[in-house]
């Protein structure tokens, strides 16, 4: 019998903990796994030989976390280095692994979290401290390879669709004497896929948003002026959804489109305040903007019921996996209809999952660049279908903050990041 | 038997619309009143004479309302001017009053709008055509007089709580290795109510937000920077909710945007990246901000149920009193009892309402300036109690949007505004 390991990396999402959740859950069904350890603070927790000892948690607790937002045990933003550049680090996970019993180990993130699980699985091969590694998929970017969708996803999908269709019934309802155009920065990078799912309010709120600034396309400020202005003058109003990673021609982003305040400070990023500078200097329309940032990825309350089954699925299968005799693989989703949403998990090796980006494709993008295509709203629709609703408590969502047990160190020394 | 016009006035909010159901089913109930008109785009549809005839909407269009955020008829932001300045103006309304034969004027909206039906109240007598008129209170900024709390208030409460606890979790989770400040725009002009609210997450998030900064106290640099910087190394992080209406010892808003609306206000937007930029410069943390803005007030997916209730409730107390021979009142919220909750409703005359600013009261404010009281958090805690989740239907909300039947137009004049 040996025991788990479980970390979380990287930023966090609305339903990681459903993962964690299903991992503990299913380990329990499993006699070969003893106890399921989760690392204080991901990666960094492991390295330091932080580890909080699940078997401690009461049961609801782990229940819990399936509907807590946000790392319950704490991730870190901590890439492992090539194993040449840094074989130290990794020579003492595997140290920490044999001081605790790990033969498992659940690494919980997206691209580069499939790398380092890979990386260990290599590395406790050629030390003689076998350890199964399984990486579980997670990023609220939507970017990983193979995957129907990643979880964390399906919920920001939901939030920003749901954002922008309140959002866009309230400037409606005042534009004729007040706000002409708003705009709704969301997170992405890289990948557009969050700023896409906003598209899915247009059939409620017709037609908003009117444009869409994916980092998948190049900024063209005339177009889009043109655009805002067409839309205003048509509609009467003009709802704007922008990626943070928007780009210029020369691939500097929209944001870093330095600017000052009244006072002299620098006014630090900010895709949806270059917008409405621009549009207020350029076409003179009275504005409005919201910047959503970590209130769409933390936005538990109104998780996809999608998202939470694939994120806890996911978890379960990891330790199956284990079980099985499976490693160095990810369990994924495999879209099998779309209406109705149907899916199954299969698995892919780690080494084929590293470091691979999924964009927008340009299939999802329509002609004039400022909008999704049918085939963009076939596929989101089942990822924001139901909703996962917490239980609630003198009118706040009663989320778990599970206490942190430390298990007693057992290494001399101390490890410093 | 007469008819009635009802008009949304000002900033919208995600239950102004359940005040609308709440008139129109009252009024139906009662054969003195014949058709509810709604104003489209609220005063300014009164002027153009653009009525909307509620009796074509279908039954399940007005119960829709009771779950639809917005202004379904449209609102304005249009301030009639002194009855000295602009007699043509009231004399106007009183025309299109006479023409569709209304003898009852609803008016829905903050401390500008009870004085606007005041007034018509008023004049109205004098030209011999006398209008009962009957103000609603509505405001996000539960800023009026009299009442215990203005409708909107209580869901954008629940949702700026909400959503500190969640962004409040997220931040918790990846300080060691990433964000340490965090900062939330919420609105409030000129009162921090809304700020105010984000302390009811406190009991759940750790003492989270840790710094409220409220337009009632002045923005002290030093105090401030001192403040963040002893959380984030007692704490490992630190949140901040900020008012859009903080200031600065000289007045002067945080975020001045330069332009102002219509009626003269500067138009804010950006205390949250002016103090990310501060932090920065000063402390070096790195940092992320989120603005709410309209998410904030058309959140109806997790409006307070209590809100909903109020602003249903004032909605037929409204007509109630109109047919019980109550002219130039506005019916408003008396708390009895904090917990349980109990409240009831009284009138009070508009010519007491009009123009009165409610501000957060010293006693609500922590001694440091950076919190609120318990006494703050007994009066906030049964606002945001109850989900009153709408109808869903493929992941998104079933908000209606009813059709805009405009009865015809008798008079032969067209109004310019």
């Amino acid at each position: 019998m040996k025991n788990a390991l479980y970390a979380q990396s990287g930023g966090v999402t609305a339903v990681i903990n459903s993962t964690a959740s299903g991992i503990i859950q299913a380990a329990k069904k499993h006699p070969e796994i003893g106890t399921v350890f989760a690392a204080r603070n991901g990666i960094i927790g492991a390295l330091k030989e932080e580890l909080i000892n699940t078997d401690l948690m009461s049961d609801d607790e782990v229940m819990g976390l399936n509907h807590t937002p946000s790392g319950a045990f704490g991730s870190c933003r901590y890439k492992l280095k090539g194993i040449d550049e840094n074989r130290e680090q990794y020579e003492r996970l595997i140290e920490v692994f044999k001081a605790h019993n790990i033969g498992y180990f659940f690494y919980n993130g997206g691209g580069d979290s499939q790398d380092t699980a890979h990386k260990v699985s290599q590395i406790s091969q050629e030390m003689g401290f076998p350890i199964t590694c399984i990486g579980v998929p997670k990023t609220v970017d939507n970017d990983l390879p193979f995957t129907d969708n990643c979880p964390g996803f399906g919920s920001v999908a939901k939030y920003v669709a749901l954002s922008t269709l309140e959002a866009s019934l309230d400037v409606a309802s005042m534009c004729e004497s007040s706000t002409k155009v708003f705009i709704l920065e969301v997170m992405g990078r890289h990948a557009g896929w969050i700023a896409a799912a906003s598209a899915l309010a247009q059939d409620r709120s017709h037609g908003s948003p009117h444009i869409i600034l994916f980092p998948e396309v190049t900024f063209d400020e005339d177009k889009f002026l043109t655009k805002v202005d067409e839309t205003v003058k048509q509609n009467g109003y003009c709802v704007v959804v922008a990626s943070e990673g928007a780009k210029y021609p020369n691939g500097q982003f929209l944001a870093e489109a330095g600017s000052q305040d009244a006072f002299g400070h620098a006014q630090l990023g900010g895709v949806a305040p270059m917008l409405a500078g621009l549009i207020k200097e350029k076409l003179g329309y009275k504005y409005h903007w919201a910047v959503a940032d970590y209130l769409q990825r933390a936005a538990r309350h109104i998780s996809s019921q999608t998202d939470v089954d694939h994120a806890y699925a996911l978890g379960e299968a990891a330790v199956n996996l284990a079980v099985e005799g499976h490693n160095a693989v990810m369990p994924y989703i495999v879209r099998d209809n779309s209406n109705p949403y149907q899916w199954h998990i299969e698995t892919v090796s780690l080494d084929k999952v590293a470091n691979v980006e999924r964009m927008l494709p340009a299939e999802y993008i329509s002609k004039d660049g400022f909008g999704v295509t049918e085939a963009c709203i076939e596929y989101l629709q089942p990822l924001i279908a139901g909703e996962a609703y917490p239980p609630y408590e003198n009118g706040l969502p009663l989320y778990i903050k599970p206490k942190f047990i430390l298990a007693e160190k057992k290494l001399k020394d101390e490890f410093v990041i």
